[in-house]
Order: C-alpha cells, then sequence, then structure tokens
C-alpha cells in the first residue's frame, strides 16, 4: 500500500509540476494587469475626496453606497446589487471641544468625542485625574466622583507588530469611559491610540454598560495628552469638555455586493471585502478605502484576463463597521438562511499599505494547502502566510457557519499614525502600495478558486 | 570518527542554545532602547530642515559636516574625527527651465538638470525627437542632428521591486545624454526614472564621453513626459531649454567618523554608515539622511546599553555618494594603505523605510553562517537575507580589499517616488520605519561583532 502511494505519488509529480507552473504563469499575467492598469487609486481618489467621511447613517453613506455600486458595475460582474441592512445613526453633532485650567495655564486641547458618546448639553468642567491604567482607576475609585477621568495608558512602542499595541491598549477606549462612570466620573478622556508624531486625536467606538451613567468620552492628541497628563499630576488642574454627540433612529444601510458566477461550482462561494463606511472626521483612506476599492480591484483585473471562475466569488463592500457592524452580520445571516456554501472569507482592513502575507482562521486539516501556496504569493510580497486572522465584517461568518476566514496583512508601522485621525487621507495612500494588496488578494482567490479548501 | 562528531555536537548544543538566547535578550533589549529612546528622528530633522539639500562642495556639505561631527559625539564613541578627500564642485547655477511649442500648445515644463551637466549658456532651441530606447536611438542617429533627444523608456511597474526598475531605466539617465550627443543632438530630455503619481523631475548624475561634445541634459517630470511623448510624436514640437551648471575646481569635503574600539580584536573592523551628501533640489531626506541617522542611532543605542564590541565598529558618513562617490574611495584606499583588516561594511542607502531584511556580498563560505542569523532578525522585520548587495560608499573596500559587504534592504515601493525629486523630505519619513531600519542595522553589526564573520 506504501509503495502503492509512492507510485501514485511519483505518477502524479509531473502533473503538479505543471499546475504550479500555470499558477507561475496566471499569477505573473494577474500581476502585470494590475500593475499597469489598476483602477484602485482612482476609485480612491473619487471616494475620499468627492464623498469622504462616511459613518453609518450620514448622508456620505448613501453616497458612498450609490458610487459602490457604480463602480462595481464598472467593474464587469454577472450581478451587482445591494443587500438591505438597519444601521445605527450617530451624529457628532458639531465640534467637539476641550480646554484644561491650571494655575496660569489656560489650553485648548486637540480633543474628538469617541464614536456613540452622549452629548455633554453644555461644557462641564471638573477636577482631572490621571489615570495610568484600570488597576489605577481600581486603586482610586473613591476619588473619582464628579471628576474626569484621563486615562494615560500609552501605545506600546515596543511592540514591532503595531495590532498589538492597539489590541493592547484600545481596552482603554472600549471600556474606559464606562468604568470609569462606574464610579461616579462625569467624564471621560482617553489618549488616543497611536505612537504618531503629532497630536490628532484618534476617535473610535466606546461601549456604555447599561447599569452606569453614560458620560461624555474623548480622545486626545498625543502631544496635550503628555501635557495634560504633566499639568493633572503637578497639581489641580480643570478640564472642560463640550461634546455634542447623539444617536437618531436605526436606519437603513447596504452592503454592496459584485458576484462572479462559478462554472464548475457555483454553489460554493469565496467571499472578499472592506468595510464602505468610516469615521466621520477624516476621508476613510486606509480605513477602509482602500479594502473597497483593492476587492473592486480583483473583479475588474480577472475580468479583464477573462478569468472563469470555477467557484462562485463574491465582491463585498460591507456597511457599517465602525461602530455596530450591522454589515457583516447581515451578510452572515442571510448566507446561512439560504444555506449558502461559504468557502472562505477575505477582508481587507488592516490599510493600504505594501502587503507582507495573510493570516488565516482556518482548521489544521487546511493548512497544510495553505502553506503550499507561499511560494505563489511570494514573489508578490504575499508570501508570510501565518494561523490568527480575519477581520470585522467576516467574523459572523466563521461565527455562524464556520467559514474559514483570511486577512490580508499589510506593513502596519503607519497604520495607527491615522487611524481613526483627521490624516487619514487619500494622499496618505501610496498607489503602488496599494495596488500591491489587490494582486497579492486576487492571487489568494484564484488559488483558492482553483483548488478549493 | 562520526560518532564522536555526533557525541560533540550534542554536548555543544547547550551552549549554542545559551549563547541564541542570549543574543535573543540583547537584541529584545537593543529593540526597546532604539524603539523608545531613538534619536534618529530628530537628526533627521536637524539636517533635513535646518540644512537641507547638501552637494558635495556646497556650503551646506560644510555645515552637514559640522553638525555631523557633532551628532557623531553626541552619541558617545571613543572617538569622532574627519576624514578629509577631495570632492567635484558642481553647481547647478539656476533654475533650469523648459518649455515647448507645438501648433498652439505653448507649455512650461517641470524639469531638473542632470548633475554633472552643463549649462546652455543661453536658451537652446530645436525641434524634439522621441526616443523609446537604444535601439531605436541607432536606428534614427542619422536624423539627429541639431535636434534635442527626449528619451521615453518608462520606469517598468511591472517590477514587483523598485529597485531592479530602477537598474533597467537609469542607464538612459547615465548614457542617454553622451549617446544622444555622439550624433549631433544640442540637448538631451529624459524621462524621470520614477512611476510616482506627480509632475516632479527626479535628477541624478549623468556622465559624458569626452570624445563628444557636452551637451544640457534635463529629467522631466512624469505628467509633462507623457505629454511631450504625444506632441513629438504627433507632429512638429519645439523644444527650448536653459540650463546653468558648471563645474568649480574640486574642493575638500569630509567623511565623518565615529569609532568604538574593540575589547578582543581591535584590528578587526566592521564598518556601517550612509552618505551625507545628497543632491541640491530635496533635503535629501530618504536619501540618505536616513543612513546617516540610522548609522549615528546604532552608536547612541551600542552606548545606552553599555555595549562593549569585541571588534572595532566604524560609524560612517561617507562625503559625495551622489556624484562623485569620492569618500567611499578615499575610505577604502586608506584602509588598504593601513593595511586594516575590514570584517564587514554595511551600508543603509535605499530609504529609510520599514526593513524586510539585508543583500550581502559575501563568499560562499560565510553565507551559511549570515543565514543561521535570520530567525534572530526576524521579529524586527529584517530576516529576509539574500545573497546579493552592499552599497555605492562601501564597495570599494571590496573591489579593493575583498570586504564582505551588506546592505539594509528597506520595502521598496515608496523609494522611486521621491528619489532624488523635491518630494524627498523630513515629512516622507516615518519615524517608525525609520528605527526599525537602525534596530535591525544593529542587530546585524551586534551578530557580526559577537560571532564574526
Amino acid at each position: 500500500m506504501k509503495k502503492a502511494l509512492l507510485a501514485l505519488a511519483i505518477a502524479a509529480l509531473p502533473a503538479a509540476a505543471f499546475a504550479q507552473q500555470d499558477d507561475t504563469l496566471f499569477l505573473r499575467r494577474l500581476a502585470d494587469e494590475v500593475l499597469e492598469n489598476s483602477g484602485a487609486y482612482e476609485n480612491l481618489r473619487y471616494l475620499t475626496k468627492k464623498i469622504g467621511g462616511r459613518l453609518a447613517g450620514s448622508p456620505q453613506m448613501v453616497q458612498a453606497e450609490q458610487w459602490g455600486l457604480k463602480a462595481m458595475q464598472a467593474a464587469g460582474p454577472q450581478k451587482a446589487y445591494m443587500q438591505e441592512c438597519m444601521v445605527p445613526h450617530w451624529v457628532r453633532g458639531g465640534k467637539d471641544q476641550a480646554w484644561v485650567t491650571a494655575g496660569k495655564t489656560r489650553k485648548q486641547l486637540d480633543v474628538v468625542a469617541l464614536g456613540n458618546t452622549i452629548g455633554s448639553a453644555k461644557p462641564i468642567t471638573a477636577e482631572v485625574v490621571a489615570i495610568a491604567n484600570f488597576e489605577e482607576l481600581e486603586a482610586k475609585k473613591d476619588q473619582l466622583k464628579g471628576k474626569i477621568v484621563f486615562y494615560t495608558y500609552p501605545f506600546n512602542r515596543k511592540m514591532v507588530r503595531t495590532f498589538q499595541a492597539y489590541g493592547d491598549a484600545s481596552k482603554y477606549r472600549r471600556e474606559g469611559p464606562t468604568r470609569a462612570a462606574q464610579y461616579g466620573a462625569v467624564a471621560a478622556i482617553v489618549r488616543s491610540m497611536s505612537h504618531g508624531t503629532n497630536n490628532h486625536p484618534h476617535t473610535g467606538s466606546t461601549t456604555y454598560n447599561e447599569a452606569y451613567a453614560k458620560i461624555p468620552a474623548l480622545a486626545i492628541g498625543l502631544q496635550d495628552a503628555d501635557l495634560l497628563d504633566s499639568l493633572a499630576r503637578k497639581g489641580k488642574a480643570n478640564v472642560t469638555v463640550h461634546t455634542k454627540g447623539y444617536f437618531l433612529p436605526d436606519t437603513i444601510g447596504h452592503n454592496v455586493i459584485g458576484e462572479l458566477r462559478g462554472s464548475q461550482y457555483p454553489d460554493q462561494i469565496i467571499t472578499l471585502g472592506g468595510h464602505l463606511d468610516s469615521w466621520d472626521n477624516c476621508e476613510g483612506a486606509h480605513d477602509d478605502g482602500t479594502g473597497c476599492v483593492q476587492t473592486i480591484e480583483v473583479l475588474r483585473a480577472f475580468k479583464a484576463l477573462g478569468y472563469q471562475p470555477k467557484r462562485t466569488i463574491r465582491f463585498v463592500l460591507f456597511a457599517n463597521e465602525e461602530n455596530g457592524a450591522r454589515g457583516g452580520a447581515k451578510y452572515a445571516e442571510e448566507a446561512k438562511a439560504k444555506g449558502e456554501k461559504h468557502v472562505l472569507a477575505l477582508e481587507s482592513d488592516a490599510g493600504g499599505f505594501t502587503p507582507r502575507g495573510f493570516g488565516f482562521t482556518v482548521g489544521a486539516d487546511k493548512w497544510n494547502k495553505i502553506q503550499s501556496w507561499a511560494p505563489l504569493l511570494a514573489p508578490y510580497g504575499g508570501g508570510e502566510l501565518a494561523q490568527g486572522g480575519g477581520g470585522t465584517d467576516i467574523a459572523p461568518l466563521n461565527r455562524l457557519m464556520g467559514t474559514p476566514l483570511a486577512g490580508l496583512v499589510p506593513d502596519s508601522q503607519r497604520y495607527f499614525d491615522l487611524h481613526h485621525a483627521r490624516n487619514d487621507v487619500f494622499e496618505a495612500v501610496n498607489k503602488r502600495e496599494l495596488d500591491l494588496g489587490a494582486l497579492n488578494m486576487a492571487a489568494l482567490v484564484y488559488l483558492v478558486d482553483k483548488y478549493g479548501l
């Protein structure tokens, strides 16, 4: 039996070698097509410069959906459509403000309210208490009533991969305000989740625990954070904050979907996408305009090469990733309700920087096959394949249906310089880096389409 | 004997394992030091913003040398000194100009004279002939007398590693003008060596063949290159060029050198460096301010950790890489004259972007040892080790003395967007990416210092 297997393996070798050569040639054609003719950069220019920030429920969300459907159609799928979902509708309501008064210092601070937070109705003035971490919060819990809690927890520069630092620090944005409210704080300020060299504040979602009061919560730029930290620890410092956020009733949003129908296994679906919404305080270029235009570019390139997939490929611009993730939830719920079979879902939502590889959430049985593709992706920069990864919008597919997930992993050094901040603009995106990301996504989708998973 | 070797190998394992663990721990300390306390970014700010472009012979060259010596001393070497060398002294002489007239079109073109070119004394007007490549030049050699030759050869987008495209295209900048002069052309214009999305022209050296006339030679921005190409191929187009360059007599420049003396093998020298000069039409940030401040940062970090090298380490800011490479030549000549033993020379001159690895020019006997270090460098991004590489300034050490060479290999996607162009400025450098480069250089130097080569 062993001998028979060996003979089989040897007999199979030339075929495998030919297949590999076919793949090498096709991926080179794909690379040439994307590197020469990509439409991703010009699509991104329109989305960021003509539409701009596009938070769920905003007029720009509607414009972005209409643009997305047209751009998707222009790339030539068999069908393109909108998938309706209800989305939250948070409104910033005006310019968030804060200033500090300490001794003779009186200074305006560069702040932005966190997403989903309430407005302060009128300016709130209180003494600020600098809190290094949750341990210090607990230790000082009896001193926080009527105060403004200021979380000074820094983004850890020592972590080479910056998403690790984000995972480490972002709990202060997510849970910090509500935990401060639990002890009677009247507002919360969070040091921005960044190690950038500027003073831009970085927004992002926070979550209220309904058991406690909802208090205004803001992010502060790093330079002002350093100043406020030093003032608060030196002596009494008062801070005034004024936020204007509020919720309107949930409204209708859409996932924008393009589809190429599979020729051999039309019922097996490969999904790739990014999210169409963004925070309102920026152009949402790297987060996640790039993921959207890369997704459309994969479709354009496949069509330009006349590529006919074996499996059905869905190109999805997801709604409402930033403050609700309702688009991704809706997509998975419908897929499950219809009994769809999903082979892989791939997301690009870590910025449009030079790709390094992909992270996978898959069973051990699929891992060997995936790893065998690394040499094919390496010439285009995407050969670092690792376990663990995916994306917020595709995670529900895995939770509900066990769908294998992949996330594009670009270079991460610049992402948190601009993530959720006013400098996440078109000009921060490099055309080549953007296109290489699209190219590697196309390459992975091609391999999964050809060989299954 | 085989058994004995095996026993020896097993006995040696724990020691090797301990050594590896020591290395892992030291490199982590090095990373923490650089990522938390690097002075590279602030040094670069001074060099680019306070001094700016610093071509050999210019007043800014002198300022940069003085700054370099002070910055080197501040990093704490046992000695820091200048090494004198004669450098060419080319002067641009004023703003280079060109405009095109074709039918009703009359348009100013965004151009910059190539380095080392002559001035045109007064504006030269002639018909422009678009030439795709040297084959077309030869085919049309009888039609070039009195004309302006315009090389339209494009930077090849299909080459994923951009230095390959530079190697492919830059012969038109280097040899193109003099080969056009051979056939009677009165001036030459070269499409910029870039695939950027802007219209900035990119300068760089050209070389005259003394057998032919010296003609003005300029680079043109990509958008204007496309326009000029279409005008010249549609019908008769005249171009007027006016350049003002000239040479003054050679003058005195300096390599700036810092040194840490080896404790065990002081006669074995490891050199690392970048080049201090830059073109005059930019701030010389990525080319090669970053290599200089990374070099100084390696020294600062070693001193901050109290690292005492076994071998002598030289930190060198080389003179005149851009239009003569006299600094590197002088360094190697003196090393040879003194009979110095050089273990390795490492250069950072490919931009201050996220490091990917190193390229080595070494004998096969050393390659296994080098490859064994990849897992130690990988956590910091520098684990891609390849054969081939070095740098212009260290190449003479290899030519004269056979010294092994290494070049830092950063991500190459953005480099030729700004190389030798007016957007090579401080703001184009990311602090984290810069520091990671310094860190990987320090790590490699540490390993070579500890284990030799």
